[in-house]
């Protein structure tokens, strides 16, 4: 096991009718929210007026900034920072799915640091501090409730960045299942696909001698896989969201990747689709993740032979550990399949004549200065490019 | 599942040499700390003096005390908590084991309170402050790096009380898995019951639909089986230390009980014992558990087969659960004399005349005002004192 810190601070909130408690909760935190959220869903579900009324009742000033789209953009992020600084806004109140916290993090920062925030995106910088973030999750998927973490796109230069700091942890973070009833099935698959990778990204490593992340990985992939069809057949299975909702939490919080290696391939993969083509982040995921483990199993034997047996539920003979890892990992694609996601890269509308290019961006190559991603396999831009095809059959 | 909340802010730095972070991380938090600790070993091992020297190049000062002894007394939180103000003390940092880390808590809201800290723990009474409290762990039993618990023993009252607060919640804990190799080996076999009864209390519940804390208490609780032996084995094997500490922590964090009813009938049963005869908190548990799980697995057979074939790997047929059951009981019950832990009460020392008065005692009957103790069978004092005779047996 690698030394580690762990480090999970936000106070999570958890059940029927937590929204309605903000208010309340917020007393003491701050003076006044900007309260950041995306289309009209919030206002027409009436989770708007029920967040709005909490904060009145706590005597908790806000002002207002909708907006945010999947894979969200630099351009409202500056808008939310000259909001805040002229409303004199001491707290970020996200409410939405992952898009909306990472852009709230984007704005918590920038109000905090006096150049432009995209300087923290392109370079790594770290940061001294940043705005306290709250959430009220909408859409359980990318954790961002519970991690540092914020993916921004600067849709003029086409990049697609990620950044994370302790700092940019939320503070806490509300989360009714309910929410989630009167969400689009894509939407569904694509989250249940987003939160697994967040394990799987985790749990492929070289690292030996992780045994408890090992199984804490593989209990919250059964999880999920488990619950996936019960939510998508009946979204309203109350019961079956709340171990997906808590699930995708777990999974990205930090606690299943301490001591670990970890790969981070496959999202950094997956970025580059959705910088260039504005594709669901979970579906670009599903159909890289197979084409992944098959492009890389070989390097490590072992941690395949435990996924597909300890996660997929493969048995047989290991005496064959490659037929046993294929057929997990077939097993994989046909679960994702079987939630709606597509098989191919072309399905989902990416052109073979960008493959060169993503795969060299990816990697750093397209500007001069390669550096590989992936931990369980350092990947190089052939590489990637090779996955990408791999992806495409 | 339940609403719940879950709060774990402790920043947990884990590794080798993780005790020669302490000063640095420390900076900007405190100006004085109250180095707390229990006996002469800490300065023995050399702990007592990289942690000075540590806190010395960090600029922080610090007084000094030690005497906590296991079973933690309340007339040694009186002295800290007088010290502390004398010194103007503003962080207790606590050298040591659950004993130390409780005492710390205890002088840490002591502090922070006008009146006599013991009504804490006599009403349950909730505080509004504490000072902060930081850990270096010496051994993995009590989870009390990570959770907001705190035991105390008012040793004229001959009382074991616990008490429970987020402000108690330590902000940061360092963890070095080198540190436990010199522990006897009673020590470590007690720790190893302390932190399975921890993930046990939360684990066996009524409370049905808790599908990824049922999976990750299962995680934990094999984990900390299979390790048990290679730490006992060789004390010197980091990284079965390493999968033994980290799980302690894990076991009383909080995150495997959300969202469901907890047990801790045995904790309270247990806390009698020791209020009385001062044995081991791990000891009295590892001998209770198994006949309370005889005394009470009729209420929920599903809970138990799942426990005796999920955790304790019995195979068997489902068409007689009972005999699936029992066989677990007693694999679990063998676990823990393998470990050198007692079969019997008796063994450990405590007499069959006092059964009654412990009984009533954990009840509450003994002060006229009896409350149930357990949360998956509900105990008076006449089924635990069967549990006590069970476990003499």
């Amino acid at each position: 096991m690698n030394n580690f810190e762990f480090y999970s601070p936000a106070h999570l909130v958890f059940g029927k009718g937590v929204e309605n408690r903000v208010g309340e909760m917020l007393v003491g935190k701050c003076k006044k929210v900007l309260l950041h959220f995306g289309g009209g869903s919030v206002k027409r579900s009436g989770l708007y007026d029920r967040i709005t009324a909490s904060l009145e009742k706590a005597g908790i000033a806000y002002c207002v900034q909708g907006g945010v789209v999947p894979n969200p953009r630099l351009s409202l992020v500056y808008e939310g920072i000259d909001l805040c600084k002229k409303e004199g806004v001491d707290l970020i109140l996200a409410v939405g799915g992952g898009s909306v916290i990472d852009s709230a993090k984007a704005i918590a920062m920038g109000v905090c640091y006096d150049g432009d925030v995209w300087d923290m995106y392109q370079t790594g910088k770290a940061i001294e501090k940043a705005l306290p973030v709250v959430t009220v999750l909408t859409i359980p998927a990318a954790g961002s409730e519970a991690s540092g973490d914020t993916v921004i796109t600067n849709e003029e230069k086409q990049l697609k960045y990620g950044y994370g700091s302790n700092h940019l942890r939320p503070l806490m973070s509300f989360m009714n299942p309910e929410l989630f009833y009167t969400l689009p099935e894509n939407q569904v698959a694509n989250g249940i696909a987003d939160m697994m990778s967040h394990v799987f990204e985790r749990y492929f490593t070289n690292t030996t001698h992780v045994e408890l992340t090992d199984r804490l990985c593989e209990a919250t992939l059964k999880t999920i896989m488990h619950n996936a069809h019960k939510v998508l057949d009946n979204p309203e299975n109350y019961e079956a969201w709340c171990e997906i909702g808590f699930a995708g939490t777990v999974a990205h919080n930090g606690l299943v990747g301490c001591g670990r290696d970890q790969d981070w391939g496959c999202h950094n993969m997956e970025h580059e689709l959705s910088a260039i083509y504005d594709v669901a982040h979970g579906a670009g995921l599903a159909v890289l993740t197979p084409a992944w483990m098959k492009y890389v199993y070989k390097d490590n034997i072992p941690m395949f032979v435990q996924f597909a047996t300890q996660v997929m539920g493969v048995e047989g003979s290991f005496r064959q550990p490659e037929d046993i890892i294929l057929e997990g990992i077939e097993k994989l694609r046909m679960f994702f399949l079987s939630i709606g996601q597509p098989a191919t890269l072309s399905e989902m509308g990416i052109e073979e004549k960008d493959f060169e290019l993503m795969a060299k961006k990816c990697t750093g190559a397209a500007f001069g200065a390669e550096h590989p991603v992936g931990g369980l396999k350092k990947l190089y831009w052939q590489d990637v490019l090779n996955i990408y095809k791999l992806a495409n059959e």
